[in-house]
């Protein structure tokens, strides 16, 4: 009972320029534990996958969404709310599929990067912000949504955006051993 | 010009959670690429050192601090501004020694170690916060102070309160050939 009810945790908010700085020593060290780009970027998925199982509770207790009904609604709110409030960004949804099951996030600015000039040429298979794939991943399969998600386009690699891709693989509905 | 005077960022706070699992993510990954705590340690404060004297650009630039006349001052310029500014919270300082070169910040919670409950009992001797220790000492340089800065006590292993100790190594002045 230190604190007065509401205020109980002093801020949840941080800078981010410590945060891009500290991820980009985290890649830099892969890079230099893994020769291969693929290597680095399987690592940056799987721990990212780590991060996100644990940060979906925090997510879910902060944000105070509810269920969603669709993959459209789902791909909404991890743009709207989950990217607003762990990385202040936005980014802009657009369905890819016929079959409703394909989103694209797109960035215009990527907060990850603003650190980053360029990718060595020595590194051009990089997906410099798979952590952020891994966690999409790992959180929403807490919510029992499997998921691929990938980079589809990236501007450190020369594109217009940054896109990531989130393909939903099967029906929440499959778990039928649960109402 | 792509965006009006006064509002060129949008938005440079993120939320911390996601800053602490990922800073979780490479204390991880360091503990495999290396076994001696202490390489850990190192290479935690290295790359400190590496983010600090990128920070301490972006520091001066949102603080408008001004320079600093003792030790002392800065001291309390790295408790209230620095740490308030990166991590949200605001480390009580005290001078701990009569020749004025020496300080603790203490913290009565640390931002940093949220997730984790404690450290792994063969890895009783790693400094998991160390890379703020580099962070404090690459900044501090480039502001030509030049200071040992370590964990003197770690709640993590059982202290009561986590204790950043700063010592200053010479005094500014010894740059003559600048005004």
């Amino acid at each position: 009972m230190s604190r007065p009810p509401g205020r109980k945790q002093e801020n949840h908010k941080i800078s981010r320029e410590l945060f891009v700085l500290t991820y980009g020593a985290l890649v830099a060290q892969l890079c230099k534990d893994y020769e291969k780009d693929e290597d680095v970027n399987t690592c940056l998925d799987r721990m990212g996958y780590g991060i996100g199982i644990r940060l979906i509770d925090d997510f879910l207790a902060r944000s105070a969404v509810k269920k969603c009904r669709s993959y459209s609604e789902t791909a909404d709110v991890i743009a709207q709310v989950a990217f607003k409030m762990y990385l202040g960004v936005t980014p802009s949804v657009s369905c890819s599929s016929a079959a409703g099951n394909e989103f694209s996030l797109i960035l215009d600015k990527n907060p990850l990067v603003d650190f980053v000039e360029e990718l060595p040429a020595e590194r051009a298979s990089l997906c410099y912000c798979n952590l952020l794939c891994g966690v999409i991943r790992g959180a929403l399969e807490m919510v029992h949504l499997a998921a691929e998600v990938t980079f589809l386009q990236d501007r450190l690699k020369g594109d217009a955006v940054t896109e990531i891709g989130i393909t939903f693989l099967r029906k929440a509905e499959d778990r039928k051993h649960k109402r």
